[in-house]
């Protein structure tokens, strides 16, 4: 069939009665109007969370000019997405990391986990093993598995992966016992999902090194990417020349993709963060070999994402819409008021459980969440019996119950501990856990009550001096 | 993780920091419009197609009150899609097919490429043999080979499926030799893609009487199925005492789904082909255990539907959209459409290749395909040497190309030649050409004008008396 459409694409003339496409004629939509915030005051996010700014209105026609008709949009198009929408996100990927669709191409996606799965089922055999941060997210870690993927955790910080960890696992490897050595680095750089660290530059480096020792292909799963903290101040000279986006670009941490000379990064980027979830619709950059095999697994799987999404992004990123300038400000603008929920957070917690040493957190740079450590060394049942085989789980089960009897649930390291055959590495570091402070702050702040007041319960009770 | 959310699910007040789910707040879209035809007048299709029907909005709103709330709709969400869409569909479904959700469960799928490739994966091992038309669409069919599942033709006719050759495949059957017996039948029961049959009520009973006796699952896809023609009109007395939506369900040919007592039948149905293909949003039908599996694949895999195409759906069958009634009169309209078209196409048929007896064709009466018969058996060089090993296929390219260079495009048969390890029961049936009249009048016209005179000259050069 492909054969027949390489033919005809290569005939514009040609007559077709080939397709069972529904004409756009009979299309019931003849318009779409998404009401959005205007993106050319001080601080969009604010004053659009409080429902006084100004809006704007992002409009795809079916039979008007506009950045992508309806037409297409809303026909049946190829895996990759259409070639408008790939171009614009092309662009957008320049703009940030510095590459072209000539050595990365963009293909795009149903959202990161569609992403994610197809990319592990095209890199994946049964009996192959992958790295992955030690603590990671399951919704990810979990899908391979039933393929017969397994996962090797690699040691990590409050800033992620330990680079000695990742070549040490490398080195030592022996494919007798434990089959071909991994060719697959499986990592979310930013805001790491749970425990909210950040690479920095010069790990990132690193890492990167590393994979081209190995032969690595680093999957960069970043959602949280464009959520970075405490940044440089954007300098109005170079916005002056350069434009908003380029600069605000220039804040944010260097990607793994802005280093790949070789095309060893496949880097998975997402709307979900910064625009919505229910979005669905994300896009991907990696090499074009790499993208042919992406774009074939979805025409015999999930098809191509939906029109809506894709007209929403191409009138958004348009010369109509917020353009990436102004998309950069809305994100510039989503960044400082997730910073301020963050500084909230941290605030409420250093007042609830303030420096008694039950607990305590540090100041991601990225993301969504904090990593809550619980010393549970200070417990007076803590029974540390060597490094794999202390009641640390047990504990924090406690733990985790008696917080939900207060009234508040947060999600524990054991849910993040990397699938391996061997539960053994994570056992002693299981003592977190994961808080997001997304939420509102009334949220934030009853929240961290009950856990201050349970907290000092736990361990209180019988407390250790 | 799952277990905590359900934990969470049955404590209402529990106040979590367990989800980085961005605040609602800072979605950036606080209402979406969908400008479509007003339903309420006598043919509502082809007044919007000719531009100057009256029109109606489907809106959605992020803080005012509509059917279902963008504060929902663009959250992340639940593998089976949102509560309220399923319900939705799954009333849709009880009006159409008589069934309720307590036996057949509705979960949303991404388009029937995605519903069909997951239930492939569910219920297929690898060395597993599937039951197929032995001409079917190949961008599913081709899909399940790389997982290792083999196909097995079954013999059709105009109709579709011979019951006589199921039941001979499944009796002969020998698994010392074939493996495991095949426990699915994937079938396009209406408006056939390529072959533009519909299984006749009776057929669809024989049909469902060998999937009881030999223990099959009937993978029922049937996006053609709202396209029905030369149905019963409506009843006005009808219309007025239940509503136009079943008055018309009723003159639609039931389904399997309607005939299914035991959970043996999962439906498949789109949107694709009534409203818009890029809309990339489906329904499945399916017992609860199937529904549940559906469900986690979809967890660890795509995840839900998009978030606009849910609030679409919710707005179009919602009290002040379409509503249900509405809906089935677009259809019933867009029906009428297609009718028009297809009657155009075999007019225009019989006026280019007439009764030469160089090719024929049927009268579909489901879909957009016909399935145009070549009698080679009249072309001088057509030499039969038993029934396999003709030269059908090679006459076939032969015109193909000739149609090609003179500018039209037709699908040939070969590509929807059921992939099995056995191609030669295939081989003599070669001779078709699938066409659409989907399109709009003067393509139809142009392309059959060249097929009639490339036809003659293919023939005629040597024609046989």
């Amino acid at each position: 069939m492909k054969a027949v459409w390489k033919l005809a694409l290569r005939t514009p003339n040609i007559i077709s009665l080939a397709n069972g496409d529904p004409h756009n004629s009979l299309y019931p939509i003849s318009q779409i109007d998404f009401k959005v915030p205007a993106v050319n005051t001080e601080n969009p996010c604010s004053e659009w969370k409080s429902g006084d700014g100004p809006t704007q209105t992002f409009t795809s026609y079916k039979d008007k000019d506009c950045a992508l008709s309806l037409q297409v949009a809303l026909q049946y198009g190829a895996g990759a997405g259409l070639l408008d929408v790939r171009k614009t996100l092309s662009g957008f990927n320049e703009m940030l990391h510095g590459c072209t669709s000539a050595t990365h191409d963009v293909t795009l996606s149903l959202g990161n986990a569609d992403a994610l799965t197809k990319c592990f089922r095209l890199l994946g055999d049964p009996g192959d093993s992958f790295l992955v941060e030690e603590f990671s997210f399951p919704g990810m870690t979990n899908a391979p598995l039933a393929h017969g993927i397994k996962w090797v955790p690699v040691m990590m910080d409050e800033d992620g992966i330990l680079p000695t960890s990742l070549e040490s696992i490398l080195e030592a490897w022996d494919t007798d016992t434990r089959g071909k050595r991994p060719h697959v680095l499986y990592t979310i750089p930013s805001g790491q999902n749970p425990t909210g660290g950040t690479l920095t530059l010069e790990r990132r480096r690193e890492i990167y090194k590393i994979a081209c020792r190995w032969n690595l292909i680093i999957l960069e799963d970043d959602p949280y990417y464009f959520l970075q903290y405490d940044r440089k101040p954007v300098s109005p000279p170079d916005i002056e020349s350069e434009g908003y986006g380029k600069t605000f670009a220039k804040t944010l941490i260097p990607s793994f993709l802005s280093m790949d000379k070789d095309g060893r990064v496949i880097r998975i980027d997402s709307f979900s963060k910064i625009i919505v979830p229910g979005m669905r619709l994300g896009w991907i950059a990696s090499n074009p070999f790499f993208a042919e095999k992406l774009e074939s697994l979805t025409d015999s799987s999930t098809q191509h994402p939906h029109g809506f999404g894709q007209a929403f992004v191409a009138e958004m990123l348009g010369p109509k819409g917020w353009g990436p300038d102004g998309f950069m400000r809305w994100v510039g603008s989503l960044c400082d008021e997730y910073q301020r929920k963050r500084d909230f957070f941290l605030k409420i917690f250093l007042r609830e459980v303030g420096d008694n040493g039950f607990a305590t957190v540090g100041t991601p740079t990225a993301g969504m969440f904090v990593w809550i450590k619980v010393h549970l060394e200070r417990h007076p049942r803590y029974a540390e019996e060597g490094p794999t085989s202390s009641n640390v789980e047990e504990l924090m089960d406690e733990l985790f119950n008696k917080l939900f009897d207060g009234g508040v649930l947060l999600m524990p390291a054991k849910t993040f501990a990397c699938p391996s055959d061997n539960r053994d590495s994570t056992r002693n570091k299981l003592n977190h856990f994961r808080a997001t402070f997304a939420g509102v702050d009334g949220t934030i702040e009853n929240a961290l009550v009950i856990f201050g007041k349970v907290l000092r319960e736990f361990f209180g009770e019988h407390a250790a001096s």
